[in-house]
């Protein structure tokens, strides 16, 4: 017998046409009570249409890209529904960094399966986002779970690109905007993996690898490299750049196992929404001619 | 000697090719320090540009219209700079409502000029936004200021309609998104008017009606009535349409004075800023086509 999900709406507005809406409900996955925001497009009310799953960045919630990137525009204009998940699991029960810092704990899920204590019982956002949540997606909407693409910032852009890279026939194609290209060799990656995973790179290579951007390019085979389309968007005004994103290992890699990313450098850009919404139907016309729509 | 006017820069982001930037300033209308946004388009590096103003509503600041609409892309386009002062004076000196109320006090300046207590040292929102912020913005910034419309939301669409029908002449055209139509006629604009103003719609009406759109158009002569662009822009699914808004008093008013304002009613659409990123680029385009930009 099938458990029945509920789904618990928290608020529904028309924008540009479609239907932006925001749901509650239990997770398995996660331990906790979860909330995510999904777009619905006008075409979208009588016909089954494709998705794309939007991952944000530290501090965010499912939110941001909504109030913030105006996709819904260009979503709407080509027929995509658009997933927006939380960036951690969340709640009182949920352990958060004793510094309360932002860059690990709430707010900061890095999209992976926490194996440490006291994070490895609520800390699964690689399985919710990439299992439960297309799950409960699919059977709840008027959505072609084959037709599924992924795209997300900072944060959320290593997290689009690990889970399509790990999982590259359930994607048609994966975008980020400033994603953290190797979270082996950053600071944000090295405290979240330290805490969350457990070790350090040399001595706890296979588990860190599974969450870092570069290793998975290195890893990944031909037929992977000959077939799926990504694209990155950067600022070159970009605070972050240097120390924390690493473009340049991303771009030294793809040219060493001639894996065809599509990165764009935007001049004067930073890492705010500004820069997203400012590119953000670019990555929606990128995905839809992948979702053949 | 001229007083010089220090303006403290805060933040600058690069979005759709123009510049968003936010700046602090001591505002002698206001007695307090005031902070205000203002996007300059790419064409306003080398030239000077005509300019919208947007008025927000109640509970906003100057940052809600900058984030959540999306106005950029095309202000771009259309090469207008654009204006958002905050909804109100601000800062600990500020008298605020007793009861911490959402729709009196900080954050519900109403746009108007205070004449009772504790109101009056701080409360003219009305000279701010119509004299005091164009003259500063004008000096600093390569701007047209003989090219000048206005817009806004809610208490933000009343105070752009009031500030356009009583100053005619300095501005080229106006609009509004679900306008308080007339504060005399609704619980908000009650509690403001017999707040900051004193006194009764009946025993002050000279005062209070000076800021309520339908009396502003009654009152208004053949030669505004025959020359002055207005389009309004109201949701059907609005919630505070019938109790707070009246828009209906508006389009018996239009009809009755031969004023031809221009009102669509959007099918579905409701009071939030969704709604207002689903019409924008109509506005900028009705505001540009007489700013002849």
């Amino acid at each position: 017998m099938s458990h029945k999900i509920v789904l618990e709406e928290i608020s529904k507005n028309k924008i540009y046409g479609g239907q932006q809406m925001r749901f509650r409900h239990e997770s398995k996955t996660l331990n906790c009570e979860m909330t995510f925001s999904i777009f619905i497009p006008e075409k979208g009310e009588n016909e089954i249409v494709p998705v794309l799953y939007w991952l944000s960045g530290l501090t965010c919630t499912d939110e941001n890209f909504v109030l913030k990137s105006g996709f819904q525009k260009y979503a709407n204009q080509r027929g995509i529904a658009v997933v927006c998940p939380d960036t951690s699991p969340r709640g009182e029960n949920v352990p958060d960094d004793h510094d309360s810092s932002y860059d690990l704990g709430l707010g900061a899920g890095f999209y992976l399966n926490a194996t440490q204590k006291p994070w490895i019982k609520n800390y699964h956002m690689y399985d919710y986002v990439s299992d439960e949540l297309p799950s409960l997606v699919n059977k709840n909407f008027k959505i072609n779970g084959k037709k599924m693409s992924i795209s997300g910032h900072s944060m959320g852009g290593h997290g689009a690109l690990c889970i399509a890279l790990r999982n590259y026939s359930s994607y048609k194609s994966a975008s980020a905007f400033s994603p953290i290209a190797s979270t082996i060799s950053c600071p944000w990656g090295v405290k979240a993996l330290s805490n969350y995973l457990g070790g350090s790179a040399k001595d706890n290579f296979y588990e860190w690898a599974k969450y870092d951007v570069v290793e998975l390019i290195k890893q990944s085979d031909l037929s992977i490299q000959n077939s799926f389309p990504i694209m990155i968007d950067q600022g070159n005004a970009d605070n972050f750049l240097d120390e924390q994103l690493k473009t340049k290992l991303l771009i030294d890699v793809a040219k060493k196992e001639k894996f065809p990313l599509k990165i764009r450098f935007q001049e004067g850009y930073d890492h705010s929404y500004f820069f997203i919404a400012s590119f953000i139907e670019d990555h929606i016309n990128f995905h839809a001619k992948y979702l053949n729509c």
